[in-house]
C-alpha cells in the first residue's frame, strides 16, 4: 500500500498536487480528524484507517504528542488475541481556543480548550462607537491580554484568536473594510491587534460577528444542524450569517449576508450607513429604544452611527419589565418591531428558502413577544406560503452566539493546520509549557 | 488492494454504508466520470486510477457498453514496452438528453446527445397564460413527443427529460407548488406530462427555469466558472437562480431564488402574485412594455397574472429598433427599468456577494442601455461599496439558457446513475435501438 496523499481539489475540482509541507500539515490533520471522530486508537489503527504507513502514522504522533495535542492513554487489546497496543486519544486540555467579539456597546471573550471546555467566558459593557477606533483596539488589547494570562493560568494558553466585528470584514488580510455601527473604514485590526498584544505572538483572525454566530447556532444551538438557515443578530445593528447546505455562505469577499441594510421603507429614517430606510432603522436595537423607551433613546447620528445608552441590558430589562406589566406603549413598540421583524425575514425566505430564522441578541431576550407578530407577518408574506415552512426560533446563545463561534473557529483552524501554533510560538514563557 | 467504496457522506458527514446496487450505481458512475475527464483509456488505466478490481472494472464496462454509453475506439500502447490494450471512450452519440421550458409566453427545447452534441433547438411561441395548465401540458405533450421522435431520428432518443418552469418546483415530486404568472398551483407536471406522453416512458424532472438558467451560466455562459454569481430570467416575470461557491443554492425545499417578488415599492403596482411592489413590477418585460409601448402592453390581470401580447419578440425588436432611434419614452422607460435592475441587485449584493449578475432573456437583449443604468444604481447602493467588484454581465445563452440547463441536468442525472435509462425503458420501438 503506498502513502496516501489526502485528496485536495481546486476550485474546479481537478486534483492539485500537494508540496511535502503541506502534506505533512495534510496528514497532521487527517490523524487529528480521526482521533476526534473515533475516540482513541492505536497507531496501527490509525495506519489501517487512513491508508498512512505505520511509520509515518509513528512519526506524525510523535510531532502531535511534543505539541501537546495528544496523549498516550494505556493500552488496548483487539479481541482475545494479538498482543496489547499502546493507544492516543486526542488531548485538547493544553491548548486554547480564544474567541473575541467587539460590538457598539460590548466586548465579548470565549475562551476555550480544544476540546471545548469553556475556561473565561464574560461580557464587558463598552462603548466602542464612543471611543472611537484607537482607544477601541487599547480596550480589546487590554481585555485580550487579561484573558490570555487567565488561560494560561488554566493550563491552556490559546494557540489562535478570532475576533468577531459588526461589518464588512476582509478576513484573508484581517481588515475591517466597513463598520457603519462602530464607525470603521478600513481598520487593519488584525495588525493592530497584534501590535497591542506585543510579544504575545498569537496568530489572530477577524471574521463578521453574524457569521461567526450563524457557525455557533449551526453547531451547538436551538437549530444545530438544520441544514438550511439563517441567523441574525440582534444589536445596534443586525446582521445575517447564512448556511446553505450546511456551509455558511461567504460570497466572493466574505461580505455576504448584510440584512440590516435591505431596504424595506424608502419614507423611512436614515440609516447609520447613510441610507434610508434600511432593515435595521427598523429592528434594530435602538430603533426599538427610541419607540418604546423614547427618553432612554439612542441618538443617531447620521453618517457615524449610534451613540448607546450607558447600559443596554438595563434597556432590554426595562423593556421586558414593560411588556410583562402590559405597558401599551412598549407593548406597541415590540410588535411593530415584530412585524418589520417578518417582513424582512420574508425577504430572506423568499431568497435562501432556510428551514429556520434564529434570532439573537436583544431579539432573543424579547422573543416571547416579537415572534408571533414576525411568524404571522412572514408567513403572509412569503412567496412559498405556507409550503416554506420555515419558523423563527430565539436563540439560546445569548451575547456570546459570535465569539462562541469565533472559538470553534479557532479550534478548527487548529485541526486543520496543528503545525499553526509551533510556527507562531505564543510567548517564551508559554512555549516553557510545550504546549 | 479491496474494491473501494466510493465514499459517500450523509449531511452530518458520516460516512455511510452503500448496498450492492447503489455501489454498482455509483461505480459505473465512477468508472464514466474518469472517462469524461481522462478520454480514451484502457481497462487497466481505468482500474488503477479508480481502485477497483480489473475483474469489476471488465464487468461495468461491458454494462456500459450494452447500454451504448462507452464504445471500444482501438488499441492503445503504453510507452515503447508492454502489449498493446484495448482502449474504450464515452460515447454519448447514441443517448439524448432533452431540456424543456414552459414560460409564459413560449415553451424552450434543447436536445443534445450525451457529448453535449446540439440535436434540437427550437422556441415556439405559446401563450401559456391564456391557454390555462390543461391546453399548456397538451401542447407541452406534443412538442415534447415531436421533439422525442426528432431524436430518434437523429440516433439519441433522450434518455431523461427535465422541464424548467417559472415559478415554485417540488422538484422531488415534480410538482410545481405555485407558478403566478402561469396561473399553476400545485400542478403535478412530470405526471401529467408522462400521461401525456403515453408509452413514451422517459424519466421526467421538473426545476425551476432560473435554476437551470444559471447552471447553463455556470457551466457555458459569459461568466462560466465564476464560483459566486447570481443569474437573473427577464421575462414577464424575474426568477434568480444563485451559484454559492459553485455550486447552485437550492434552499430547505427548492424555493430559493425568488428574486422577482422582492418588495421594492411599497406605493407601487399590484404584482401577479396578489402582493404590491414586487421588483418584477418594475423590471419584469411587462413592465417595460407598458412604459415603453403602452398601446402594446400586457394586462395584468390581478391574482392571475400577466396577459401577454401576440408576439414578445417583436415587441423586444420594437423596443431595440425605438432605442436606436432615441425614442425618449423607450430610452426613459429602459433607463428606468435599468435603475430598479440596480436597486434591486444592490440587495442581492449585499446578501450573496456575488462576482458577477448575469441577466438573460429581455434584459440581455437591451443589456447596451440597462447595464449602464443598473451598474451605476447598484454601486451607489451596495453597503461595501466599489470593495464588492460586482457586475452585470448580459447572457449569450439568449432564451434558452433554461432549456440548455435542463438538457445538462438530464447528462448529470444519467452520469450520475447510468442505469436509470435501462430501468425506465424509452418505448419499445427506441429499445430496440440499443441504447
Amino acid at each position: 500500500m503506498t502513502q496516501r496523499q489526502p485528496p485536495t481539489r481546486s476550485a474546479n475540482g481537478l486534483a492539485q498536487p500537494l508540496g511535502h509541507a503541506s502534506l505533512r500539515r495534510a496528514n497532521l490533520a487527517l490523524v487529528l480528524r480521526h482521533l476526534r471522530e473515533e475516540g482513541s486508537c492505536s497507531r496501527a489503527d490509525i495506519a489501517d484507517s487512513t491508508g498512512l504507513h505505520r511509520a509515518t502514522v509513528s512519526n506524525l504522533m510523535a510531532e502531535l504528542l511534543e505539541r501537546g495535542l495528544v496523549r498516550e492513554v494505556g493500552t488496548e487489546r483487539a479481541g482475545a488475541i494479538g498482543r496489547p497496543r499502546r493507544a492516543v486519544a486526542l488531548d485538547g486540555s493544553h491548548v486554547g481556543a480564544l474567541g473575541m467579539e467587539i460590538n457598539v456597546d460590548y466586548i465579548a471573550v470565549h475562551g476555550t480548550d480544544l476540546s471545548g471546555r469553556v475556561l473565561v467566558e464574560r461580557r464587558i459593557s463598552f462603548d466602542a462607537m464612543g471611543q472611537g477606533p484607537d482607544r477601541s483596539l487599547a480596550e480589546l488589547g487590554r481585555v485580550t491580554r487579561r484573558v490570555i494570562g487567565d488561560m494560561k493560568r488554566a493550563g491552556a494558553p490559546p494557540g489562535g484568536i478570532v475576533v468577531g466585528v459588526p461589518g464588512l470584514v476582509d478576513s484573508g488580510r484581517g481588515v475591517v473594510a466597513l463598520a457603519p455601527n462602530l464607525g470603521w473604514h478600513g481598520l487593519p485590526l488584525a495588525d493592530r491587534l497584534r501590535e497591542e498584544l506585543g510579544g504575545l505572538q498569537v496568530p489572530v483572525t477577524v471574521d463578521n460577528d453574524a457569521n461567526l454566530a450563524a457557525l455557533a447556532e449551526y453547531t451547538s444551538g436551538v437549530a444545530a444542524g438544520t441544514a438550511d438557515m439563517v441567523s441574525l443578530t440582534g444589536e445596534v445593528g443586525v446582521g445575517g450569517g447564512i448556511i446553505v447546505g450546511g456551509r455558511l455562505l461567504r460570497g466572493a469577499d466574505g461580505f455576504s449576508g448584510e440584512v440590516g441594510h435591505l431596504p424595506v421603507d424608502p419614507g423611512g429614517d436614515r440609516c447609520g450607513c447613510g441610507r434610508v430606510g434600511c432593515w435595521e432603522t427598523k429592528v434594530g436595537f435602538a430603533a426599538l429604544v427610541r419607540s418604546a423607551t423614547p427618553d432612554q433613546a439612542y441618538g443617531l447620528d447620521a453618517g457615524q452611527g449610534a451613540v448607546p445608552t450607558p447600559d443596554p441590558e438595563e434597556r432590554v430589562r426595562e423593556i421586558a419589565r414593560g411588556l410583562a406589566e402590559g405597558d401599551e406603549r412598549m407593548v406597541g413598540a415590540v410588535a411593530e418591531v415584530g412585524r418589520w421583524l417578518g417582513l424582512g425575514g420574508s425577504i430572506l425566505v423568499n431568497l435562501f428558502n432556510p428551514r429556520v430564522i434564529v434570532i439573537g441578541g436583544y431579539f432573543a431576550r424579547l422573543a416571547e413577544r416579537l415572534i408571533p407578530a414576525a411568524q404571522a407577518e412572514l408567513e403572509q408574506l412569503v412567496i412559498a406560503g405556507p409550503a416554506a415552512r420555515c419558523r423563527f426560533m430565539a436563540s439560546n446563545l445569548g451575547f456570546g452566539a459570535a465569539s462562541r463561534g469565533a472559538a470553534s473557529m479557532v479550534v478548527d483552524h487548529i485541526m486543520d493546520d496543528p503545525t499553526a501554533i509551533g510556527s507562531a510560538p505564543i510567548a517564551p514563557d508559554i512555549a516553557g509549557q510545550r504546549i
